[in-house]
This record gives structure tokens, sequence and C-alpha cells, in this order.
């Protein structure tokens, strides 16, 4: 008896296709991914800031509506949001794809989505891993996870370490659940409901939830640019009471007047998911949150609405407070 | 009805718990981490070198012997030798573990030993990303992956292109297959296999065949330190030959004389493996080969052992060729 590499289940020579195909993207075959700094040399004290990240189980259901050309952007944007709200310039990614059995056409697609979501925010694509395992991936399955490596001034660092009471807190829209809570999406709606056209969506379900997770490095960059940005939070998994505490100081609250729910969330809500959980697992319309003087607010594109403001407090246990909006036309950007 | 993320398979408050946990490890809660590169200002021209890796069904291995406890250092050894091998010093690594799910002693102790196997080679671990897929990953099993970004200056960066005719190949012995073959290993071997005790190896099969991915920053410094070391390859996936390859320039061939099989690679091919595919899958005994002018050899510690000489070529398509070695016994430093 003789047995294959290929018989337990792994396809070395697709592997070996795929990495050819990307080294050549890559410009390199060797160990590592090379990417030049000279630049580094004009910071007075340079920190590289770093994120990990996955998509989670929206690949998954990507995979089941056959739309999967958007998770590469999905994987580029969540990490790039990661450290840009540090205020840190990305350089490079670097990706890693997991697979029940390697499907070449599908990770080809992968890192080309990838490279361009890279290419288009100027950062370099510095190497990747595929793996092919059908013993700890379902069938059919597979993961998209990378890393990226910016840089920053030390003394830019933006960590809200800066906010002080009777700052405005402002957001910017999401484009849908970005990259949270599609395990919860795909409990609640079958492959019937996913295809369906809705209406008021102008698209079918499926797709509205397929939308990419939005990148917010330019709205950042233009924020940081007028000065008086204290801290900026990416809305993840957690929500915005769990992104939002973790860059409050101590003592003080971040008052949230939540804007009415887009239609998405609304679907989601109206299959029976609690308010709480909701806002535990979803954005809820919001990707971004910025606390700042509020002094700057009039200057901020009108993307950008007031959502709410930071008070004293002595109840370190809850740094944010959500409050539906009472009007639920109040969407301009008035203080209230 | 109501339906929670937690009903849908997915528990965010053990995910909290240890994210939390990881955070105090860490010393932030933020989106990034933060590694201070002053030291990057002494480089005339610095180069960022970075590489994403996996340790692929090893995880799988591991957690039906219930011996978890180096795959830690797994993928850290891994990653670092990735870099190491560019003459690249490493300064921070992040991870990315995903589980079927998520078992917070599990990934506290996965953290642990990434953490501990950082500390002892002065890297940074800069962060981390934990996720819990249960429609994704098949149940009990679990992925850990991560990261790796290191610095070298621009003109000692080890790439191959210095290797001539007539240079030395020298290898270090790995301990084990490291990160590499783990399907092939687990479709040829059963639990009662794994478990039994092998009185040449002195030591189970399983154990043997979970020994830690080795390290060899220590020794590429040591050997770069000498001057003439003009390639290095880290020997994983795709073998001797697959790897070697890699830093072959046109027109030269390595000719490497293969040392006698360790035992674990031995039981392995006894099990029906034919020869191709054993050197296609394996690292064979050589972890790492360096590439270098002859004139080095004796200089370098005993550990290494010669293992052939470049020559030209036409051939391109063949950049490095194995033979067995003649005799079983020769495993001495001189040159054949």
């Amino acid at each position: 008896m003789t047995v294959t590499y290929e018989e337990a289940g792994v396809d070395l020579q697709a592997a070996a296709d795929l990495s050819h195909r990307v080294q050549m993207k890559l410009g390199t075959g060797l160990f590592g991914g090379f990417v030049p700094v000279d630049d580094l040399k004009e910071y007075e004290h340079p920190v590289l800031v770093s994120s990990v990240d996955g998509i989670g189980t929206k690949t998954r259901l990507a995979a089941s509506l056959q739309v999967t050309h958007g998770l590469g952007r999905d994987i580029v944007h969540h990490c790039v949001n990661d450290i840009a709200v540090h205020g840190a310039t990305p350089l490079f990614f670097v990706d890693y794809l997991a697979f029940h059995r390697l499907d070449s056409s599908l990770a080809d697609r992968l890192v080309d989505d990838i490279d361009r979501a890279c290419s288009a925010l100027g950062i370099s694509l510095a190497g990747g891993e595929t793996a092919e395992m059908p013993a700890v991936y379902r069938e059919g399955c597979f993961d998209v996870a990378g890393a990226i490596v910016g840089v920053v001034e030390r003394g830019g660092i933006v960590d809200g370490s800066r906010i002080r009471a009777g700052d405005a807190l402002v957001g910017l829209p999401s484009s849908g659940p970005h990259t949270s809570g599609y395990s919860l999406i795909q409990a609640l709606f079958g492959e019937e409901d996913l295809r369906a056209l809705v209406p008021e969506l102008g698209n079918t379900l499926g797709d509205a939830l397929l939308a990419s997770h939005r990148c917010y490095l330019g709205e950042i960059r233009q924020a940081l640019s007028l000065g008086g940005v204290h801290g900026l939070a990416h809305i993840t998994g957690g929500g915005i009471v769990g992104n939002l505490s973790r860059i409050m100081p101590a003592g003080l609250q971040a008052a949230v007047e939540l804007p009415p729910l887009p239609l998405v969330f609304r679907l989601i809500q109206d299959r029976g998911v609690s308010a709480t959980e909701m806002r535990r697992v979803f954005n809820l319309g919001i990707g971004l949150i910025a606390v700042c003087d509020r002094r700057i607010v009039e200057r901020l594109p009108a993307d950008w609405r007031v959502l709410g403001h930071v008070v004293e407090t002595r109840d370190d246990a809850n740094r944010v407070v959500l409050e539906q909006s009472r009007s639920p036309t109040s969407n301009g950007k008035e203080m209230t």
C-alpha cells in the first residue's frame, strides 16, 4: 500500500500552483515579504501599530450565495480601520486563507480582491498563507483572516486618553453588519429568505448583508487633520457599547443617542432578536464613532452625524450608555 | 421567539472574558497593538520583513492526545524561522486563534504559550484575535495561525542571490515533522498507534510527533556573524526540494545528500508512504539549510552537518537534487 498526501485529503500541487500565482503577484517566492521603510526615519518616535482579524462566518454566507468577490475587501477594510482609529498610516497587509478543500479559483479570487483593496489604499500586500485542512474545516467552508501593520508618530497616537467631559460623539454610517453577527444572521434566515428581493432595500437581503465592510481611512485622516479628535472607535463585534468603552477614560461616560435602525438591522430584529442582543452583536448602522472637541463638529463633512456627548460619571462599569432616538427622523448634525 | 447569539452557537461572554485576559497580558484593550521602533532609526535603509503561517492539522493531533501545550511555540517558531532566514531580527508577533467552540482554558493556554515563546526570543506579542465559528470548523477543532514582523538592513537581506557554484550546503536537524504533514500522519496512525510507547524513541509516537517546531534564530544569527552565508532555507511543507529551490539562483543546482532518516520519519514511511511523497511532504530530519562559502563550514558549531554543495547546471527546472546517503552512518562535517 502506498499512501499519498492527496489521499489524506491535501492537494499539494494545487497549493503549489496557487502559491506560484500569488508569488508572481507579490514579486517574491521567498519565505517572508519585504517592505522598505526608509520613510520611517522621518518620524521622531515611530510606533508600529498592528491588528489581526478574521471576517468570521460571513465566508459561509458568501459561499452559500456564491457571491465571494467582496470578502477580500472585508478583511482588508476591517484591519485598516482597526489601526486607523489609533491615527496610524497602514503600511502593509498579510493574509491567511484556510480551506476544507483548496478551491484554487476561489483562492485566486480572494487574493485578487485582497490585492485590489490594498492597492486602492496604497498598502503593500506583503505575503500570505493558504492552508488546506479537510479534517479541521467543515465541507465547503473556509476562513479568511489577515494582519495589518501601520505606523504612527508616538505623540500622534489617538487612544482616547484626551477625551473630556463635554466632547461630542459623532459617527459614520456602516454599510451593513460589516463582519459581525453572521452566525446569528445565518441562524435566522434560510437561503430562500436571503435570495428574496426586498423592495425597500432595492436588493436581495443576501446581497445587502454581503455589502463590504466600509473603510474609514479617508474620513479618519480628514477628521484628524482638523485637530480636536480625542478618540476613535471601530464598531465591530461587541457593538457600540463594547467598542466605544475601549477608549473611554475612567470617570467619563459616553451618552449615545442611537439613530433609527437601518432596514437591514430591523429585518434581523424582526426575526425575534432582543434589543439587548442586537446592541451586543451589531453595529446598528454606525461603523465608526469619533469623540471630539464639539467645536470641530460643524467642520466635519455632512456624512458624520452627531450621536451624543461625553459626561462625567462615577459609574465606571458603564462607560457607554445607549438611548434610542426619541424622534425616528432625527439624523441631522445638531447636538441634542 | 427571542434568538440570542449564544443559541446561534457563539458565546460572546466567553470571548469577552478571554479578550479581557489577553488584554491584561498585552497591556491594551485598544484596537491595535503598539510597538515603539525608535531603534529603526539606527538602520540606514530599514526593511520590514513579515510572514504569516498556520500550524495546520497538528492542532487536531494535539487535541486528540490532549497535549496542546506546545502549539503556541510551534506557530511562533515557524514564523520566526521564516523571517530569520532572510537575516531579519523579529520585532513582534500577532496570533489568530479560531475554534469550533471557544474553549477558554485552551485559548488561555495557547496565548500563554505564545506569550512565553515570544518572551523567550525578546519579541513583543502585539495582539491577537480569537474567533468562534461552529458553522465553519468541525466539532472539537481549532486553528492556530499568526504573523511575525521583523527588520533587516537592506544591504543585509539574505535571499540566495549571492549563492555561487562551489558553495557548501549545511543543515541543522529538525525536532520532527515540525508543522508539516500532519494530515497525512493522522491518516496513517490511529490513536492506539500514537499512544504506544516506541522504545527506540524513548517516547510514545504521539509525543515524538508533537515535539515543538525547532527555532533556528540563535543558530542563524551565529552563522550570519561569521560572514559567508549566502542563503538560508526553512524546510517546511514542500520539503527540502520545494523550500531550498526558493533561494537557488538560475544556473545553479544544490546537490543534497540526504542523511539517514530519523526514526520518526522511518515509522511514517513504513506505513506505505513512497520515498517521493516523503520528500515532497516532510523535512526528513533537516529543518534548516544554509548555503555558504565552504571556508566557513569548519567554523560552524558541531550541530551543523554538511549536506552537499552547489554546482552549475543548465537544468533550471531542477535547482535541487536529492540523493540518499550511501553510508547510513555518514553524518560528520567532512565534505564528500
